[in-house]
């Protein structure tokens, strides 16, 4: 199984880069939810190409027709369909790459999988496309949470080796996640996102491209979200967030960091706050045991450098059977991670508002 | 849904620290395949506690008892169910944290949950003791990979701060592999093993704990395993990752570090190796669209330090609604990372023997 | 959870009677399959209405679009989804339902399941106008079975009082299920079909409606098909036709009037034809413990009338809570069971279809 | 995948009929939770073998070990996980039907699907006796309803010819249920019962069996439980009941019978009853669209004669691929009917528990 996700929410994503349309199908969200179509939009426009000088050129407006599940703006209880035309046609750009895969894509385990019946062009179902599909379930997963007083929102926290500063895990709050929601290039120090889009564009004009980190935050969850073992917010989210195809890592919390931590650090002491019990330190990001604390849920994910790159590369021709070099032609982005964002906020909104659901 | 996960296969982990016992059921398991109940038992003790003089004295064999699914040492193709006795009867050490929930515990967000009905005793449904059933479940699967020519091992990367060498992901064997399973502390350099123990004796000595990372591979598996969007190797290795309780992160390939590289040194080269196309260089970690490429699988899960430490802590009185200092009683190891090693080889081997089922 | 269905195969079901459309999911069908989509029109016309005198004036045709999934019409392994666009647009036939459901339709159940934010306008999501994406899956998953050999129809076996005979289970061929899918009437004797038809007429001119039986066989069923306990061929079958609205009852084999017979008489003793192990006799419907045993697999099903009816009813007023007289305006089939019969074969191609990839 | 079951509740069953013993998991209760393991106890009794004099001699008391998920007698969160010791070690007698298949039985559609690797002896996992399993479940989920005010009974409609009467089914009580729990040989007419029983012996003495329909209804269903589609109530309730190896079918209200009513016959009106809705007539059996209607929830499955006959029958010779003659030897049901009551109140259970839970 590909392609559904299922728990108390259902989620059937499809579509391919070239093919007649992309689209989604989202189960179980409640009846009698308004749905902000122009809300919906803005955040899809986050996630759509050619927003940048420096991104793809590849300029498609990506404006879901809803075909059912909502009548006069509000949910009816029915799943929820949304698809989205693919304006470029079919491209000879990729016939090349059915012989010739492209390094750090999907085309030669595709080739395998599929005996090379699968659907090459734009990197066919593997395309990044198939993130506005993702990000039209998360936009409306999103709407519900905050009606509910739950925010999501997330910051370029690197992008080669330069840096932004990580979130104050222990106070984030709503207006610094909504101004980040606001940027185009969302960083918590204005500062940092200049030298990043200069990184950017400096590895444009050699033909290459780059990677970064997002850190994401949830906050105003309630205590108790979430199931031990294989019903963790980790696996929940972590299922969700490598549907992202860039995405090569996941931490939550101190993450990573916390394997050079003493117990005594890690651990964040209870204490509190009025009638509420928080933590001193944010190192468990929000989650204990897989279930929500009621700190705000934090955690970082790794994304690739696009491996669509103009530098020659070497492959191999799997027709022939010899080694080839290759040129990968069309129009990329030379740094996926600006696009990448509302991406991973639409993966946190799902596994959120799935866990809401199931109270 | 906290505990079962499904797939091709299905596996039902059950069990709290200080009940009658714990086990697991696995279904899905082909039918005629031998399983060395010795060498089961023998990857299971990798995992037990007290093998170490530093470690926790709690010592229980793990001995499980087949009930079903097994006949004359063969899987009969009905359901696997296998349970461990919890030799450590409700320990009277628990009773203080019904209401003093211990720091980078479960015990704050289990009594949200479950509204204070939750097994407070030894952690309940969250111990760590858990993961023998898991790894019960991976000895299975091990078995019958190692039949089909795939291996999986792992190392311990880091303890504290300090680094063991990385695997050369291109060029891993089963030698290696072998040689790793067979050692109490597994680490590729055996100084760097002798350096991390005297850091754990160290934050033993001063009662506190350290955490670590831990790099895990699996070999010889054939190119197309695995699905695009949710049915990725990554999304399935990690939704089985995160049910061991310390794991905070996990990372594919070149993982966080693919953040500061360039495309172009990111990607990994396609090349023939006779008739096999291989790729120069392993940033991948095996792994392109969420499919296996025949290169070896390689991901890092960071282990928190146990949060159990001797340390006085600060805490709340969930009854009385104030402050309180908690002191945790009972045997615990100072670093959880050498047992968790073949936890994670467990997890990794239930994912990868779904994914080859599905084929 | 309503609309997915996820087994080896995935299915989303979408759309409302008068949304902008319906649709299907279909995730996990094998890459480089060929799909005849003239052949799939064909199915899908025979589940679509106003093709009888006597049957509902409502004349859409059904003609799917697919948006992905195929290319060169073949599978490509990624998820195929189609859609068809509603011609009908919102009627205000429908208005007075909100408040007074209809008697045996879904109105009343879906106001309070959905707090009367249900689409009621020609019963929504619980329209049998779903029943046409479920063709699309089945049709699909009809053409798989056929190039594999094995072959399915259905005939009407009853309809009010009046019966076809039913098949000779042991000895159902391929040109016997091909000539019954040939007929706009499908009965296994000429005149039956005359009787029931003309009994329809009848009914139609009082403004009533009448229900029937469908039998339902596949042949060429390999033996060991399907699993124990929950997984068994019944389970499965019985759980997508279900989700045909007018369903009321399945059995297999003998089915209910299995209750009637000695042990003896019901179980199908065992033969050697050549090679190959049969029964003699077909009481147990080629299904023993779950599992196909090879013999060809035979149901039945019950539908009800179709409950749009002309005659007056009696309901009741939710908002004025007080009684209410109902009269059903419309354009309904005065019996739904020839259209049914499509939608029983694609239930049951799907769950055929999804058995066998499984091994 | 075959037993394990997954909704909002999780359901693994194993065991063979003679492996050390058989058990099962039950995934998602609620917390808090009071369970009364004799009044469990007595549930499990009336499914347990012995209790008449014309009943299988086979003498096993099925008493449940819990070895977790109860504290103090509440459920705690975590997985219920409990196991059955079987006291009948590997008969002998089983041994000649690995090549012998007895027709009725699973034994020749195991033996193909497994490779001959399954376990043959008393039927394995395909055994009867796995519904003790089920029965665990269910017995814990009658006891969360009737707190909730939901009651679940059935009776014995028919044996061989011989016929109870129907239910009321617009006027089921909880009374008329708790009766019916309490008989041996539950009907609702006690000459009835009488004349089923003469039947049973008279079957019994020529070495024969019988076998009979159920009717089953749960009363106090909040109306809106349920999904349309795949998520019907009619699917949950079949895809648990065909986990009971002997049923071949199952109808919901009118069931097979509404085939020769009318529409205007077969819909029932709705009317107020003071400050409820309800419907004269209950010929939908509670359930319109796949969501309850609030009236009792009525359904009727078939239960085919218990294979195991000690006649002479046919069968073959898998071995030898030759013709062979068997008597079935070992202690047999000649009607497992009443011991079947049980299983079917289990099975409604578990789905009405967890369509509940769901909401």
């Amino acid at each position: 199984m590909s392609s559904i996700w299922r728990s108390r929410l259902g989620l059937s994503i499809f579509g391919q880069s070239h093919a007649a349309g992309i689209g989604m199908t989202l189960d179980g969200i409640p009846a009698g939810e308004s749905i902000d179509l122009d809300k919906l939009q803005a955040f899809l426009n986050r996630r759509a190409p050619g927003r940048f000088p420096w991104a793809t050129s590849r300029r498609e407006e990506d404006i879901p027709e809803f075909l059912c599940g909502l009548v006069d703006g509000k949910t009816c209880g029915a799943p929820i369909a949304a698809i989205i035309r693919n304006q470029n046609t079919r491209s000879s750009d990729y016939d090349q790459h059915r012989d010739m895969p492209r390094p750090g894509h999907a085309d030669y385990t595709a080739h395998i999988k599929y005996g090379g019946f699968n659907d090459i062009s734009g990197g066919g179902h593997f395309s990044g496309r198939l993130t506005a599909a993702l990000c039209i379930a998360g936009g409306i997963c999103l709407q519900i949470l905050e009606r509910r007083g739950i925010f999501i929102g997330a910051h370029i926290l690197s992008v080669g080796g330069i840096c932004d500063a990580v979130f104050d895990a222990e106070k984030i709050d709503a207006s610094t996640l909504s101004t980040l929601r606001e940027m185009d290039f969302p960083a918590l120090e204005h500062e940092n996102a200049s030298v990043m889009i200069r990184e950017i564009e400096t590895a444009k004009n050699a033909g290459d491209s780059l990677g970064g980190n997002i850190e994401c935050a949830a906050i105003g969850l309630p205590p108790g979200l979430g199931d031990p073992i294989f019903g963790g917010m980790e696996n929940r989210i972590s299922g969700l967030v490598f549907a992202i195809p860039a995405v090569r890592g996941i931490e939550f919390g101190a993450g990573f960091y916390a394997a050079q931590m003493l117990g005594s650090e890690h651990n964040d002491p209870f204490y509190w706050d009025g009638e509420t019990v928080k933590t001193r330190g944010n190192n468990h990001g929000g989650v204990l045991g897989g279930i929500t604390s009621g700190m705000p849920l934090v955690f970082r994910v790794a994304i690739k450098p696009t491996p669509s790159v103009g530098k020659k590369q070497e492959s191999v021709n799997l027709a022939r059977k010899e080694p080839a070099i290759l040129s990968v032609r069309g129009r990329h982005d030379p740094c996926i991670v600006p696009r990448a964002v509302p991406c991973v906020e639409a993966a946190l909104a799902i596994a959120v508002c799935d866990a809401l659901l199931e109270q």
